[in-house]
């Protein structure tokens, strides 16, 4: 890094700090910088600084937004009785990638984890709680992961959305498309036999 | 891509510009950005900003450099008799990373390569004659790479350089250090046997 200027090896460094991103790409990243159409390399830094500054969370589902209400819950065309609690942001966008859900969503922004201190009062919890008070659900899918946590966090709102009078449902686990049984995990096989289905 | 809000769109698109950088990278590194400390994030921007603002070419060797000159020209400690000649500033690097050198280089900003429009005008060949002839130049090593293209422009400046009473040699080629035989092109193992030494 010595053999870069300061200017240059502080840009290695930054990028370097991204997820999977290591010393010899982040190297190859700068000189690309470098030698790209200045435009091009502005538009860059002035996107990383207009998604912080610009982007906020969704003022009803806490899902990624341009302004206060994200692009679904502003939609008129999705059913907004049916809603579907997520971990993250990112969860959301794989269901809608899916195309196989047409309500609403609300992202939990993580799950509870008392060993790092996440409990319910760190997640988007009341405010769930909140939606479903003001009436207008019936039912809550629910789509955390099948992690512990996930799994734990899906137990725990499915017992106090229980006492609200709305149905509450989770996805199912199994065995995913394609995937072949000889290289799948006990525990999945266990939970693909214990939930099977009458055809 | 649809599937976020526009100003994440705009995010994932520039990070998908850069080289080796896929739209499934993209995404991760976008969505990085978003959940990262705030001065982590800007701090690439910044750092993506400076180095095309700030950083210039060495007006003595062409390589990169925060100011007018680089920190090799600058440096009293290297030989300014002894000039390598490379194509790129990433040669220059990689040489230094060997440490195998001690004098100072030229950086060309590219090979002959006529089919695509490059002639001698368009390197910094004019500049390295003009260095020559101000004298204090004793060897001129050319280090441009063994492609067709590398071999052309060594043997160009070696003819040129060849008339200004300067001694002018080239980097050995052949095979790589801890290369098997086996697994070099015939071309490598025709030169390797070519240039043989005696020993």
């Amino acid at each position: 890094m010595s053999h870069y200027p300061p200017t240059l090896v502080k840009l290695i460094r930054e990028f370097s700090r991204l997820p999977g991103i290591g010393e010899k790409t982040a190297e190859r990243l700068a000189m690309h910088i470098l030698k790209a159409p200045q435009k091009q390399a502005l538009a860059l830094a002035d996107a990383i600084r207009d998604a912080r500054e610009k982007m906020s969370l969704c003022q009803t589902c806490f899902g990624l937004a341009d302004g206060q209400s994200c692009h679904i819950c502003g939609n008129p065309a999705r059913d907004p009785s049916l809603v579907c609690v997520v971990e993250q942001p990112a969860d959301m966008v794989a269901l809608e990638k899916s195309g196989a859900f047409s309500g609403s969503y609300h992202v939990l922004q993580g799950v509870l984890a008392p060993m790092d201190g996440v409990g319910p009062e760190n997640l988007r919890i009341a405010e769930l709680l909140k939606r479903v008070a003001e009436g207008g659900i019936n039912e809550v899918v629910i789509a955390t992961g099948t992690s512990v946590e996930g799994e734990a966090t899906a137990s725990y709102l499915s017992r106090i959305l229980a006492e609200k009078g709305v149905s509450v449902s989770r996805i199912a686990s199994g065995v995913p498309i394609g995937g072949e049984l000889q290289y799948l995990d006990g525990l999945t096989l266990k939970r693909a036999l214990d939930y099977r289905r009458k055809v």
